[in-house]
């Protein structure tokens, strides 16, 4: 799982550059432990975080969940120790997303030594799951990463006229079980109804809110059939493009046939081969 | 964000050209500032009506909510005879869907100040939101805009023989469930039955009214794996649609024809070589 | 809206022919006045189908159903005798689908004067909204419901190995769901747990069943991903089988394209004349 | 529906030989007819297995659902002797996938016949309905089959990545509702918030967990939002995955590559013409 430096080492010093292998590239034995450790860390600590919420654990097992957390939040600030002083450009580290959230990850633990706001601070930590991404080099993943990701950003105009559309719909329906219903039923004011209107179109349908007047459930059923039709809109765009961009379609020289795939080496059409 | 001239000007006139320069077009840096203000203004009073529904709210701000609806009532009203008078073709504007917007934007106030049916008007008020659309000249987004409705007006009519089949079928099966359910269990009658069979066949499933019978729940079994597959043939339709017309359509010079693929080298119609 | 003569007409007599014309074609203005006059019955009597089980409308008008549904019988009753006398091959019509339905559409009524058995065959009546399909030629819409069809049993055979697939999941689920939930919760027997399952994974989720133990919430939330990623398999089979049959694709002769729309007279990538 | 031998018989053997025809193959009479009775039976004693959790059953016929169960288990056990004793390589289908199914179809009777374990290793018995894999030779069905499977594989390394996504955003989701609805009306744990977390996204919405707090409502609108359309991004990759596979992928005479389209004259890998 090779990658590429992320940041610039300091090469003279032996060690740091050790460390600095050790730590972020994934090539030597001790880098490969390094990362697996620290995947299983990551992943054992967040469930500890989710875990620990559990009102009965919460009460019985406060103390070990603290010691838990002590140790993990030393290790991981050992990790952020290491990962600073083996690079040169250290605010570039610092500042970035996975430096950020790198930072976010312990720096909780420290503020509840002080302050007593645990409770929503110790949701910052829940930020850590981010760091799997880390691990995961992506290098076999990145094409496949890219694509999607690519494919949703050529779609995103469309994708944002059909938000548009959906946000404005969804409020004037909204206000209009809001006066169909008069203002009981659940639909106490606007803003409870456009709740009702996003829960009936996404097709979610809690049954929290639902209308009791024979208009209400008629003026339902035009939403209902609406919202189940119009996820074909966003799938219909969503889909197309993948189609468009399968990969980087390759153009053959001699005939111009666009519909070769990206591993072909030769024109599927003409035979001639792909440079 | 520049648009073309929606309507006739008085050009003769410097002061009526300035107004339906700022009011209309969005060329000149006062164009700009009067569309971010209006968008602001429109977003904010719509937030403001829904707002205003919360009882708690209601109760304690009613004086505030009336005066800023009065401002804003005045407000639009300016700029609702600003659109008038800068313009030859008056009743173009007024008639126009956007102008019947604009005036249902700022006739519910005065219609409250004669008559006591604040409540149902009120709500017309929401249709203030429609008015973004002028805003956004979709001068960019009109390509994409377009590439949509084209889609779908092209699909049409295979969403419409899909939307009878799926009524007869949502009838027969209410019919079905208001018998077997014996007419209790909130299947209280036929109307009822259909109102279950849309949020069951939706996948919505909200749960006010679910199958207690052994056969009812059978026959449901058998109507939500139908709601779950048969959501495939829209999508399918939307998404080949989409397909069809990969982006921008090609013109054929000579018979005009506007329906070639965009990989098409000869007019499907006419066989005129496309440049 | 033409239509091929369905039955043989017996052409000597003169007002045969003229009822088979009326009745069966849409050629002449008395053909469309039936046609229209005939649908608006079939839905207004669907429509008083529906209504007539709210409690409280058959509470008080239960007669003025009975005499609206009198006058209806009598009216299709005559409908199907005309149908009948002015064609040859008479079983032909009576045991075809439209003719069973047009028979079971009226026979309820006669049973209900002779047996006390009214619910049960009032509700074989709502099969009269079937009727529709004769009223629309379905001349225009042919193409493209034959489109949809075609591409349906088409991706038959992918979709049934699918629905096997599902099928037995279900069964398991179900059957592990009822042992993690200890046959409380709702989760009475293997049957009811299946029900849930087919809730569950289609999306729907009315609610009156979900798990109580953390086990199985856990299992539900694997059920609840599989299902949600599941559909986009059905949803491919049908689209890919769309795009594959885009109407009757035809192969151009000089260049063997295949590529071409149904709608092509001549060929996109060579230019050549389509036969 | 024939199918080639999966494993080797005893040839000398005319009994044994006989035995192979009809319990593995399908081409003789007798085959057939034991294919058909098995899946009879298959389908059979698994209804059997899932009435007889029904209380009111369990309560009334309980010894009839014994004795029916010995009695198929008796008939399951003689098919697998007779599976065995006709073959050469015993332990080759003893652990195979369908002879392990085959023998816990019948183990649990058995064990429950010394241990009062009866109630979870019934349940193994539900593992029966997968031996219908069995007597669909697929053989027609195969190549469908495959289809799908092919375009899963390919497709599995997008999904993985997606699926890898939405975990994360649904921790993280769920996290910050515990939070928001301050571990109240439902939320009273990360792993109960992360479970309605799913029901949201899922679009499944159970109800029997949803925000009560303003603010919870409006981050649950960004979830179901997220969700309804997040659905088109798996939908899409499979979609594309099955219109990049169209039906036979044609194998390449010199280099062997399967992985041609359908419509390609020649080969992608080493351009040798297709036949």
């Amino acid at each position: 799982m090779k990658v590429k430096p992320e940041f610039d080492l300091i090469p003279e010093d032996g060690w740091r550059k050790k460390i600095y292998e050790t730590v972020y590239l994934s090539d030597t034995k001790a880098g490969k432990i390094f990362d697996i450790s620290l995947l299983i860390l990551i992943i054992f600590s967040t469930v500890l975080l989710m875990v620990e919420t559990i009102p009965i654990i919460k009460l019985q097992y406060y103390k070990e969940f603290y010691y838990a957390e002590f140790y993990i939040t030393i290790i991981f600030t050992i990790e952020y120790i290491l990962r600073i002083i083996c690079i040169k450009d250290r605010e570039e580290y610092i500042f970035s997303p996975l430096g950020i959230i790198d930072f976010l990850s312990i720096i909780p633990f420290y503020i509840s030594l002080f302050f007593p706001v645990w409770h929503f601070v110790a949701i910052i930590r829940i930020l850590r799951i981010l760091r799997v991404f880390r691990i995961f080099n992506l290098a076999d993943y990145m094409h496949d990463g890219r694509f999607i990701v690519s494919a949703l950003r050529h779609s995103s105009r469309k994708i944002y006229i059909f938000l548009l559309f959906m946000v404005i719909f969804i409020v004037i329906i909204g206000a209009l079980m809001y006066v169909v219903e008069g203002g009981k039923n659940g639909f106490s004011s606007i803003p409870q109804s456009v709740y009702w209107a996003v829960v009936t179109i996404t097709t979610v349908g809690y049954g929290d809110i639902s209308p009791a007047t024979p208009l209400g459930k008629l003026l339902s059923i035009i939403v209902m059939l609406c919202g189940y039709s119009i996820i074909a809109v966003p799938t219909g765009i969503v889909t197309s493009e993948f189609r468009k961009r399968r990969g980087s379609d390759i153009q053959c020289s001699r005939c111009g046939n666009e519909d070769n795939e990206d591993n072909a080496r030769f024109c599927k059409i003409c035979g001639e081969k792909i440079i």
